[in-house]
């Protein structure tokens, strides 16, 4: 069943004092038309995550609570489940795939939460193996109507922040972010566009043939987007994005790197790859997305110093629209 | 005689919807203790400086408007004054040191502002020969009353979204910005603090020794803080700092890259050196501060991107403090 309005209303009171009320930048003077960037890094755990981990965590009921909470994650959920688990006062233990960026493993660690290891494939196995020794409650990355609803809150930020939006650009991984901010837009007239890297675009093929279709680990291993990496989209999320996305535009992995030197330079801010997806689809796609007011969802900023560093010293990538 | 609490006040209303009203992100989470971040590197203009000069235009009468303004600046004015020209339909003509960086000169002439470059010593000069061939406004950079007032608005803003404020940081070059703040918080029992580059350190030896006190330009062109290269403080910000400026604190180059290093990882924000010394002086001589709630302005963040791509691959400097 599809998240609904209420249910995100609801998360929003759930989040006030516990997730940040983040700003919508105007980027209209640099990026050549009517941009704003939703900056969801700057959350205290760099990304919105944090906002579903949130509504979970306070949605568990007491004796569930006590037992704990228990996710696999490639990073961001991670320390968002973390920090929401921390400010709950609920014991949080984290699978972290091989792979991860280093100072994700190390964040999530310093909030307090126990870190579990394993290969990429096996990090369902083994989340619910913790959840059978524990009697916790797993908190998935994506794939819980909670979680839908406390991403969904970004979206009804948007609305009431910049009431005349037309276009929201949401970066598409799992599908827990989009299908939040499509339940919680798409019924008051906006057209809500998901973002992937070409490399790991198995959500754009899906939405194109009408079925939910995955890449293979091997695959969406090659872009530098490493929040994207998941390999398909959701259940849940499948049937809010089948429904209700607009449609889902594909960025190369240059452009992805010169949206977040625009960002860097331009903004001001600090985008990871993930993070920059949307802004990369406005920068250098902007003839395949609907016209009119466009927010771009900056979903987070937790980078590789070095990515971020060769991307500043990196010359533009020239625009193709 | 000293800007009053009631003419930020009137700036304000002046600078709303042309000005953004920047945020202040809570970093208690990595600081180690009560801070907020002034971000004022969200401007447009990536600096608090848009401010100001948006106060000064807009008090110029018609007659002058219409024969244009002129200012030098080391780069963040010279943006805040074209930009602010343009918005108000004035014409503007900013002289530009030589060493100044580059994408500050290129972003000057992209807001429509005639560019001339001069020496550093000449460019108050060059700057009043313009006016003189003009009949326009000089809108210097910091020693106004009406910059002093506009940049006020940044205390302004920061009582009114910390309303337990204690203590507010501040970089001094100039000395506008913590001239303004000061007025607009001292009354309150906000104490404002200076923070200075060791290597530019001229108005900390100034309050010290209770003098206005001038520094070499070979001296003051040693820090990468290119913003705060300013020789001494203007007249009338001496004597805001003289009354009201509770000391001014310096910092090593080091700690400053730190800074940026932590602000760009943690904070998720760009800032150049020059907005990034307030956030050094807490993270690195903490004990040398007032105690107590206490919010640092990131001034700006207009960077060289190879400096701080070398910020970013660079091991954290540790914390004396």
């Amino acid at each position: 069943m599809l998240v609904d309005p209420d249910s995100i209303t609801a998360a929003a009171v759930l989040l006030d004092g516990n997730a940040v009320r983040t700003p919508v930048l105007d980027a209209s003077h640099w990026a050549g038309g009517p941009l704003g960037l939703k900056l969801e890094n700057l959350q205290p755990t760099g990304a919105f995550k944090l906002r579903g981990a949130t509504v979970a965590v306070a949605r568990l009921d007491a004796a569930t609570r006590s037992r704990g909470v228990v996710t696999h994650s490639s990073g961001n959920h991670a320390q968002a489940l973390a920090w929401a688990a921390r400010a709950a006062g609920v014991a949080a233990t984290i699978v972290i795939p091989h792979g991860a960026a280093a100072g994700k493993v190390a964040a999530t660690e310093a909030l307090g939460a126990r870190v579990l290891r394993a290969d990429a494939a096996d990090r369902g196995a083994t989340a619910d193996r913790v959840v059978a020794e524990t009697g916790g409650a797993l908190v998935p990355p994506y794939d819980h109507p909670d979680v839908i609803a406390g991403q969904g809150t970004v979206g009804l930020e948007i609305a009431e922040t910049v009431p005349d939006v037309e276009v929201v650009l949401v970066p598409i991984s799992g599908g827990g972010l989009i299908s939040g901010i499509a339940a919680a837009l798409t019924h008051r007239g906006v057209r809500v566009v998901g973002v992937e890297p070409e490399l790991a675009a198995d959500a754009a093929e899906g939405l194109r043939n009408g079925v939910l279709t995955a890449w293979s680990p091997e695959q969406v291993a090659r872009t530098a987007a490493d929040g994207l990496r998941v390999t398909q989209l959701g259940a849940l999320p499948w049937e809010h994005v089948r429904t209700m996305v607009h449609d889902i535009v594909t960025v190369a992995e240059d452009e992805i790197a010169d949206a977040a030197r625009c960002l860097a330079l331009r903004a001001r801010v600090v985008a990871e790859p993930s993070g920059a997806v949307s802004t990369a689809a406005w920068l250098h796609h902007r003839a395949e997305l609907p016209a009119g007011r466009t927010v771009a969802v900056v979903s987070g900023g937790n980078v590789d110093p070095g990515w971020l560093a060769a991307v500043l010293t990196h010359p533009p990538t020239p625009r193709r629209a």
